[in-house]
């Protein structure tokens, strides 16, 4: 990738959604990346966003909504970070536009959204679309990737991953455990292994006696792929001691494990002890950095390279048959189509 | 237990079949175990016994079979290390002729016949038979049945678990990967979590390019049990870079791992790495120690208390619907009976 | 401190020296850093100063020599890369411009040097210099520090450490053990401990045979601090496998660690390894990029925190006492004057 | 070594010392080890050798001193665990007579004591004694042996060593930091290398606060070995945590670490965490057992081939050597003779 000149002029963002998640990017565009400037905010809430701009001291124009601020001249890319339900329409709105648009997950609440999505940008005929999918950024995932693509460990027959929160709030449903926790597994895992989902099943293990009465947790979800490789990942959201992100790959020959967070080795009290992380929000905390550096990088250069449209569409049609596969107990197959040329891998 | 008189008599022993597995033994009992002496072997082979006990020095009888061996008047106790299929019969010899017996695995080659042996046994009145399971003696399962016992994980919902072979000869088999693989596994978890298996499923990844043509290898095999805890144990048998055992329970409030075996941690060339045992006799050595030691005191003390006859059963049954899943892809039924009075836990 | 308004002009820095190092600084300004612009190059070799602003494409003035760069009018900040002995005199140019300046280590190539920098910074009433110690913005170091200072492990007393390289070029000499690989340690550990050396003795186990003849190397550099702390750095700059550092503190009730680089965990060929770097560029790349940072935030908020140049002489002062040692083999004071208030802890 | 045929009669033992170590050794003797028996004991309490024989159930006589338990015409071989200051003579009777002799540490108070112990010995003609020091018998020193004999780590050049306890009886005195504590690092470490100490140092870090207000505590010695070797032994004996053993090698191309007791990985409450010991007991159970065994079966097969008194003498002359570096602070030459052809290695 061409590095843009460093006296190149930096993007102008708009930023749909100024909640956590966008005053957060917000604050990362501003204070920690490099080559953008966010010029306007959108939120339905026009209070909190005028609190956003104040806050951070920003130089940006409040936009009545995001249709207007996706329209907006000087507005040469748009994050959108609002609600869900509306990541959909303004995704399309900025493709309509021709604006590239990096979107948080989902990049829509159905597959059939993420598939007019794909539509639509390949109609447009160009990549504008990123979906927030950090853990590719992460340099643990990262290595693990660059072990496997160097053949050490051989083919990828098996992966062994776990994914734990020590607690979820009380809304929290046992579809949820798919669509908002699984679902990083089901990115990162198809990227790591440069293959997709053929079949997904779920099994349940007894019910933990943290978790909420409705809500079935712990789960093990089992996916094979195209490959034949076979992948096991438990899902755990009230394990209590922390937040645990596992990975363990098994090869022909050998097996690789993704790198814990560096932490200092203590030994007291008789025990020899490192910290877990409890936050989420630390443990990739760095790859967000650097996924929306990319996507500014990738902008200003003319090609992005992120998680694509396409990519968020699989990671959707997995989770769909994840939830089918939650309720009938059997093994359901993922059906994605053929990867169109047009996201060539 | 009581801890028989160093004064008291060493146990007589006669064992039955003198290949590797019985000369280990006899050794064993010679030069490393107390309270114990071979007074009599057998083989099909005369020659073989014979030059088992021109070898090692022993002051012992050759029988010309493991009957008259088993009713010889001298022998106290009787060891059982021949070919699989004839260890039935001499295990319900012993039994009719009232004397204390250690069979080595398999009890006897169908659940069928481990069930004769269980009836024979509860008709006798009194536990006469240890199955030789080792690994409920290696003092890292001792270790982390032990963290289980004292609740400071909670209780326990998952075990994710990892049996591993550098390579096989070429007679091993599919269905060999339960008989003679996964088999420890089937036993130790009971033991481990004191519950028994509900049902059974098998998938296989893709088969490893190093396994023979005609050989599943991996597999998974994923277990239910009767308390609801989901056991995935993956059975790989070419792996290449070593005689590998993992297991890593997940309990309600934090997780525990079976220890690795000691090893220097060296850095050299770049790395820092410790060696991983390629065989697996290493891998449980003073295990086979501790067992056939606890046999010997538990006949002197009057009281047996290593795997029973009901555990070589209950692995059996376990081991037969594992087979059955291999082959029709579905969940199977375990169907273990009620355990008996006679073998409390 | 207060973050600097992102709509604040970018601090406009010039470098003097574009060798490897500055050529790195320049790039991390350019490429990495938030708020600042090179506007000014100057190098004994002009021929490399064009070199650099044409290759990295900047809009920079290449000045004549460093003393017209220091004068520049919209030169507001200076980073100091030439060869160390025109530190010095640079460092102090800056100052008598009243112009902050970030000077690569050595502060100045001998004690009373980085005394007379320390001396014209109190004269002009305020800190203008921070000295290129990246080892304080390691997030493992800052880990390591937050535990003791915590109190988990109660009062530190003994300090373990290792510096190893996989090698030097011939040039290396006996005296630069200290000079330009102690010096980290020498640094760092004063910071860690928030404490300062008593005295220093120097041992030489036997020499590696893959040294150079005339090079002691290893040797084992021992120092007490004021508290009473006694600290053992090994510095092997020939240990063939690796770049290496190690940091344990043991205190009253317990020990800590300095993190390793997280790394995959692989199992192969009979091992199980991580990889360890070999490269000393990559063991603290992220410290260079944040202890720049610092400098530029700093500047730009009107008050630098990072290493002083009173952090600068005290190292001078220790590694002085240390190539005494050398030469007498036995125990030399430091005899670093008291601190001055200006520099406050 | 040959093994002694099974049918052979057991050696019989004397116990000369009924306190605990006694009583421990008896109970090896008679429930763990093979091919001993134990047939007489004796202690300056009486009362307290007939408890031993009547709790332990042994057909043993009581004898009324050592010296009548020596010269006993059914004693093959004698166990010395009285106390220290009687150990010379009782070593000297037994050589006198002819017998063999395990006597715990020290052989003697004094290294004159063990030197005349050296000379009896030699004019006997035949090693008769083995020392108690039973970390050479530990696998993981073993291992650890191993590694640096294969050459995969270059020549040692450094040795970094810790010997923590979490606390001591109020009777402990700085000099039993030598005597008591680091005399197991002078014994094995002189075998590990298989080298001898040239010169030592004793340095003093602050006192720990947890530490009696007349106890040096913890210590750092400093040792150079004939080669050349630099050894530092941090020895800490109120670190409160745990009782920590550490013992890393420093070779021309690598560094190898002692194992540490293989403990159950846990994951809970935000760590992960193993379990340190902190009974010195357990940290070498299996090595006592190991170097009993070694000494019955050495006798048994008429070779001595465990920790000679030279071995006893030379740690006696190197602790000799630091109990003077304690006071003086300066570098003690240990002056330790030529090895005797006697005791080649």
């Amino acid at each position: 990738m061409s590095i843009p000149s460093p006296s190149a002029a930096p993007l102008r963002l708009g930023v749909i959604g100024t909640g956590a998640i966008g005053r957060d990017h917000i604050r990362r565009c501003t204070h920690a990346l490099l080559g953008c400037t966010v010029v306007a905010v959108s939120d339905i809430n026009p209070e909190q966003a005028a609190d956003v701009v104040a806050t951070q001291g920003l130089d940006a124009q409040i936009h009545s909504d995001g249709w207007a601020l996706i329209e907006a001249a000087d507005v040469q890319a748009v994050l959108v970070t609002s609600l869900g339900p509306s990541h959909e329409d303004y995704v399309l709105a900025a493709i309509a536009s021709g604006k590239p648009v990096f979107c948080e997950k989902p990049l829509a609440v159905s597959a059939d959204g993420c598939r007019r999505i794909v539509e639509a940008e390949i109609a447009h005929g160009k990549r504008l679309v990123q979906v927030g999918f950090m853990r590719p950024y992460d340099p643990g995932y990262q290595a693990l990737k660059a072990v496997i693509d160097s053949g050490r460990i051989g083919a990828p027959l098996m992966l062994h991953c776990a994914h734990r929160n020590p607690s979820v709030p009380a809304h929290y449903t046992t579809d949820m455990a798919i669509t908002d926790t699984l679902i990083h597994e089901l990115d990162v895992l198809r990227w790591l292994l440069a293959d997709d989902y053929k079949s997904v099943q779920v099994v349940f293990p007894r019910q933990s006696s943290n978790a909420q009465p409705y809500l079935r947790d712990p789960q093990v979800v089992l996916i094979e792929t195209l490959n034949g490789t076979r992948i096991d990942v438990e899902v755990f959201v009230n394990c209590q001691y922390g937040y645990d992100i596992q990975c363990e790959v098994v090869g022909e020959s050998g097996t690789a494990r993704l790198p814990e967070p560096p932490q200092v080795q203590l030994r007291s009290t008789a025990q020899v002890s490192s910290v877990i992380l409890t936050d989420w929000k630390e443990r990739f905390m760095a790859a967000y950095d650097v996924e929306l550096q990319a996507f500014i990088d990738g902008v200003r250069a003319g090609t992005l390279t992120g998680p694509s449209a396409w990519d968020g569409y699989a990671a959707a049609v997995a989770a769909d048959a994840c939830i089918v596969a939650q309720r009938s107990g059997g093994v359901v197959p993922v059906g994605l189509p053929e990867r169109p040329c047009f996201y060539s891998r």
